[in-house]
């Protein structure tokens, strides 16, 4: 099959990779045929970090074939794939944290077996653990809404930890820092949440304007320290209730703790890649700034999602930009680096 | 009149300095009948943080006389001064984060008008903002519950709010990082909200008994990867739901954050004075470890917190393991520099 692959900074390409297969029986091979290229992709793509092969973590597919053990899913039905599988019984997933799964783990590296469990950016993958990880989408595999729904498997979920750890509630405020794809996402979550105001950090019209479809009351066209202060004159001096922290570096970081009031509290989800140098405890002492999130349970937010997008409560597809068959992985990246797409939907 | 000091690290004296008097119509003076060194008013004692002069901020006492406009209290009444002084009427205040009133400051410093603020270590003081500030004890300035009373100046509020923070509720397991006066508030605090299970990091066996007096269920006589190991044992290698961050320090802090589990919360309230390189985000990413906490707004916890004590359901006095008179101020503070008691009551 193809499948994407990563060679080094800025290398990357729909290769001939091994077919996967049933390697355990709870386990699923899924034809994929919808994917997408996420944020973090782009920290080895930049090289950031170092990391090599297989990669991409956001799927929906058809299930081809089941292990033996596997029940919640069969052959045929339409699936979401969460961006990391999870088991759904160990004390972590039954507490909500399917991120910090005592068995569970990531697409493109091996699993507890040493197998390769295969990256999403491809025409097939194994997922491991399957009933704990695949939810069944209850849509035809070309439905319009397949766009709406792969955002749950990672940036919409995530936008929303951004916003339920940011503790967006009716009537209140937040400002919304980050105007990628999760940043967007967050918007729409907490408008969703019934948040009164919604202050957008955005220095980019066509991101502004996607945010504003999501329910942005407030654009400041600005960062740092300007940023907070334009945050902090639209509150009457005493900054927003929550920032949904969507960027992941220090100087994100500074003006998510500068922009909330004494109380606040930051919900964070950006990849802290850049934070260089830890969180200013002593400034977050001084004013009570909370810090809440991490990498985000989307398995656990999916099913409620679910419901709402094929209810046609809730559409994320805007922050998908353009779409591209695999073939064309490289021109996607290379779009989503240069920032000239929001987020690239990828067709395998 | 008389008031405690500081002359530089390790000197500290009880000396004649001015007596109070109203400065503004707000203001309200107190003739101290109790008051008590914090572990706070260490750092500058030991010369971790450049401080002279006048010091302390926990305090109760009778009215001696109010500014024209003060209405909440008058002359005899006996009343608890919270550690910070807070209008009660600013956003910050009515939002309940009195520490961070816009008009309020701090004992021993100058107030927004140049004027000295007394420290809270002395025979009388002025409060500025005394109708936001003051709460009245309603008790005679001689009662027995008086040691209780006042702890909810200070540490008792404040290790409140490291279990408010902390997320304690009904049926949890909380880690209380710190055997010190707070620390064991926190302790007694963790109890009152119901937490299940309440370990304690303490090498002291003196402190340990206070401890198990105030609610532990597991003491773990050992500190950094030791504890955090034992914690992780005694929590089936899940974790603590939240822990009580009460020190301070990197050492504390790495202790707290490993203890907790994935999506775990630190309260913290401990002065960040000795930690050196920020938070791990990384780390708390990954796990979704939550931080809450800071410097504790005790003025918005009093009045609750003061009903119990005089209903007798609340009893923080036996931090207080020593009683000194103002004139031995010196022995207070190496006494709990050494370690050697726990909180000292001064009786001016």
């Amino acid at each position: 099959m193809k499948a994407a692959v990563l060679h080094g900074p800025g290398q990357i390409s729909a290769d001939d990779v091994p077919d996967p297969g049933i390697a355990a029986p709870t386990d699923a091979i899924i034809k994929i045929t919808a994917c997408c290229v996420c944020g973090s992709d782009l920290w080895p793509y930049r090289g950031v970090t170092q990391r090599r092969g297989r990669i991409g973590h956001e799927f929906i597919g058809v299930v081809q074939e089941i292990g033996a053990e596997v029940r919640t899913v069969r052959p045929g039905d339409v699936v979401i794939a969460p961006f990391v599988y999870s088991c759904g019984s160990c004390p972590n997933c039954r507490a909500g944290w399917t991120t910090s799964c005592l068995v569970g783990g990531d697409y493109g590296f091996p699993d507890r077996d040493g197998v390769l469990v295969d990256g999403g950016q491809g025409e097939y993958a194994r997922v491991p653990l399957a009933d704990g990880t695949l939810v069944a989408a209850r849509v035809p595999a070309d439905d319009d809404s397949i766009p709406a729904l792969l955002t749950l498997s990672d940036v919409m979920g995530t936008g929303h930890h951004a916003a339920v750890s940011a503790g967006v509630r009716p009537g209140g405020t937040v400002v919304v820092i980050g105007d990628g794809a999760v940043g967007l996402c967050a918007v729409l979550a907490s408008a969703r949440l019934g948040a009164d105001r919604i202050i957008v950090l955005s220095t980019h019209p066509d991101r502004a304007l996607v945010a504003e479809t999501f329910g942005a009351t407030d654009i400041v066209a600005a960062r740092g320290h300007e940023a907070v202060a334009a945050v902090q004159e639209l509150t009457g001096g005493v900054g927003a209730d929550g920032a949904c922290e969507c960027v992941g570096t220090g100087s994100s970081w500074a003006t998510a703790i500068g922009a909330v009031r004494p109380g606040g509290t930051v919900g964070y989800v950006g990849v802290p890649n850049a934070v260089q140098d830890g969180l200013p405890l002593r400034d977050m002492f001084d004013r009570n700034v909370n810090v809440r999130g991490g990498v985000a349970p989307t398995r656990r937010y999916l099913p409620v999602l679910l419901d709402e997008v094929l209810a046609g409560a809730l559409d994320p597809s805007p922050v998908f930009t353009w779409s591209i068959p695999l073939a064309d992985i490289a021109k996607g990246y290379a779009a989503m680096d240069s920032r000239a797409q929001i987020k690239v939907l990828v067709r395998p």
